[in-house]
């Protein structure tokens, strides 16, 4: 049993950049392959820690248990040996969460990316998440990556969550996409001496999140700006901090827009416009009117990133 | 295509009141078939309308899509024909309500309660929505029961959606638990030329929905309090609205015991003093603290039930 | 000190419908008195209880300590004896509200209505609003109502506050804005022993408040439609339930559009519709958009009310 | 009339950290001069650049009309000239707060402090607070800065209204007490062409605002530990950012400490401990629990500072 122990130098890094991809569908409505083939080979060529497959982004909420394998699969087997692939494997159950990490790792994930279940939120407490996570990265072959996304779950992970879990060998890291800057440097303040790797989950407060310790991003918007937010992670890294600012404001509208404001319906239209298949989301997501479409334009365009 | 028609005179008779049943499972957190056979037998003789199967006390987000079904299939096996079963088939995406609707229908539901999707909540507006529920009710082959549970899903079913849905001839009523009974006596004014039928999601304002025009209730706490709670629709519906209140207001403490304050974990809590099988529930539900069992036994005993 | 004392007979008779009323400003922003007491009389036509001054509606927080103490004044000299006129003497610190009570009483008020502090809100748990009460209630020369309306507050007045708080001697009763049914008929339910009097804050409830116990309302739409709210009442308190369902609905759509949907501007718009003197809000309460406009006449025409 | 001009070189400098004073008060509950001038004796030999006076933990809401303007008065005369004083003048109405910033710039303030109104949040949209402030700033003859506290108003000034009103020659920046770096970092970038200034509100992230284009802070935290609140800001504007990391990160447990846990109360406590005069909070603030009082002390101990 690996629980509690402290040899954190075994731990996986996971420093750099991923986008949460897409699963492009086809008109009806089943995964399409050969799209997803094709942006992977071209997510190839930008110098990307690795991707992360299955989270928001990704609509796994909307694949079956083994389409969400099936994706992750063939990325595994479509992009570099060097480039890690974080595999999401959450579901409301722990049984069901460690049934799939073991099924992701079988499918070739380096890590997996654990949502907080969220369902009976009202009981989805410290103590409950902190049962769930230990049995998850107890059974789970490979490293686990907790996962807080408080816009789709309504559910911020307790710190107090984060510092009992970060002190678990076979937990590396959080993805933290709530945003709230100040719980982001608490959390890492406080777990630095596990080895604990904190993510951003957005690109809108990347270069905030480097200048508090965080050590990558997970960004949807690197599915369609991906050089420019690598760019970013470089400027941070090399202490650039008036460089870094100016792309860092260059990026904040376009990643609103395909995030909050209009999610990943946005997201996938702004991968049409920058070559890679975006097309559309599996229902009941729908398009975007055309106010919306407009707007997103505009966020883009006004940057100058159409 | 159904759509849009008025024929209202078709659409399914759903008054009464139902107990949202609750899965036991066994130690090694499988479905207990044995035991859920003993609670059926003893719900048989209690004048129930039916059984929801698969509501939020069914821990359906923690049952496989094979267990959602196969435990809809042991219930409508072990109970009187002249019950209803209702069957909730509510998933994140359209493709796949649409496929377990017609699964629960072929396991002998007789009609389908539908949760709105809830991951991509700041884009599942009237639009989606509307989209949603119409695809599901024209491919279901039992007529479809809209569920609005927003301390689960965050999310309200907004009252236009609501009216533009009951006019499909397949979507027989509504099950909305979020108590807000302005909006339920506004919902009920406008839809009942449609034939549309309003259950109250909780005890804890079934009185107060009978007296505004609501028809039933699906309530957690009749899975304890089977008798009691039918006892109060019968009371409202002889308009013995002061006998009715009293009774209304012993059941609010344990209501809320049982749903808001402490959730499914106590309800299978409170069967088990009751004579039912409760048990666990699946992780990552935790037991409850003692602190937390001794002020469930206080919201019983003090109103006489324990 | 009458504090915790148990002869509840005394409790002042609060039964009844009460309009907040409005408080009319002239093109310079100050109080037109004139207009005032041209409502006045024609509220005094009313077969009300009494007048709300200094309510929500009454936009008391844009009004000075002199202006609020001066509308009492006028009112109670106004409106005939047998009317009571409940004062609005909430501040945000404990000490403003005492001195405001006593002027209220020394204005000619019969009750004082103290909303929640609401300012420090992480701090007004249920120990800050006991402590807040029960000292304005020993210091108030005339009878304490307590007042939780979350809409504008952003703040619930717990529960276990209102249990403590009915046992004052000088604290006769609860207007509550929430609307949360469930929770006004566990109030009744626990305080009934005190004499305590629960007044709906909303006409949107009102036929439901009554059924679960509540003694009358305080409804902003009781300034426009006077004689239909005070008809519900009494269709409520005969026992004819089937006529106050039928009239409950055709007032929620009005009611919402001059409360949640958009406030106190609306009621002065709907009330110059109807005869009496509303006008412009202080600002920065803003005018209504044409949109806003035109939805708010239909909310009215559309149930027959212009 | 200034509205709408460019000619930003005007504008009133504002860099530098602030701390929002409390109000002493004795035993009484009047406001002590005595002890306040104490504080501001200590306060004038920390290398602040002045100080805000009536921000939320100076109790504004708790003060009389005429205690505000007087507290403004005497911090005016007891601190050197060179220091800036930002007054707190914000009300409910849009006239009462003209008002109070006339009294505020007589009484000596610098600059003003306008609060967003917040009663009738519902109509609290930008519309409404474009009126609000641009009237103030067209009346005041002051400096004016706006302020955004959503953790007490529940508002946030939405970021279309700021870059709006940040083209109004006499409104100077903005206090963000949100935490929002992403919006904040936005804002800067969206007015640094009109000489518009940024605050950060808190000590929790004043880094990570730095980071992103902030030029200052006004934190309650400078109350207690203002020597290091002010190295910080010089660690991080000589871009020695892993000096300022090491120091955030020891800052930010007992900031939220003496904000979003425990608020003013914690602040007056933790002054008290560090040779200010603090004192106790005007009803209906409650002195700390025992148990809170534990933890406050242990979050300021734990990183050093006790």
């Amino acid at each position: 049993k690996r629980t509690q122990s402290h040899s954190f130098r075994r731990k996986l890094d996971i420093r750099g950049i991923y986008p949460p991809i897409a699963t492009p569908f086809a008109q009806n409505e089943l995964v399409d392959y050969q799209k997803l083939d094709e942006n992977l080979e071209k997510y190839s060529k930008i110098p990307f820690r690795g991707l992360v497959v299955q989270g928001s982004n990704g609509e796994y909420p909307y694949l079956t248990a083994e389409e969400r394998v099936e994706v992750v699969h063939r990325v595994r087997q479509r992009i570099p040996k060097d480039k890690l692939v974080i595999a999401g494997s959450g579901c409301e159950s722990s049984m069901a969460t460690v049934l799939m990490s073991e099924k992701m790792a079988q499918a070739g994930a380096d890590a997996v990316l654990v949502v907080t279940p969220c369902f009976y939120r009202n009981r989805m407490d410290s103590r409950a998440l902190i049962h769930h996570y230990t049995r998850v990265a107890d059974a789970s072959p490979v490293p686990v990556i907790l996962y807080s996304v408080p816009g789709n779950t309504g559910l911020d992970l307790p710190v107090e969550a984060v510092l009992t879990l970060s002190q678990h060998d076979n937990i590396v890291g959080l993805k933290d996409s709530g945003g709230d800057i100040t719980r982001i440097a608490l959390i890492i303040h406080k777990t630095r001496k596990e080895g604990f790797q904190v993510l951003a989950g957005s690109a809108g407060f990347l270069l905030a999140a480097y200048s508090v310790g965080a050590v990558g991003g997970v960004c949807a918007l690197a599915n369609v700006l991906g050089h420019q937010v690598c760019q970013l992670e470089q400027l941070c890294l090399a202490g650039r901090w008036e460089e870094a600012r100016e792309l860092q404001y260059r990026l904040i509208e376009p990643n609103t827009a395909v995030t909050r404001k209009f999610g990943v319906v946005a997201l996938k239209q702004a991968m049409e416009w920058s070559g890679y298949h975006g097309g559309v989301c599996r229902p009941p997501l729908q398009p975007l009117s055309e106010a919306e479409l407009r707007q997103l334009q505009h966020d883009f365009s006004s940057q100058g990133w159409l």
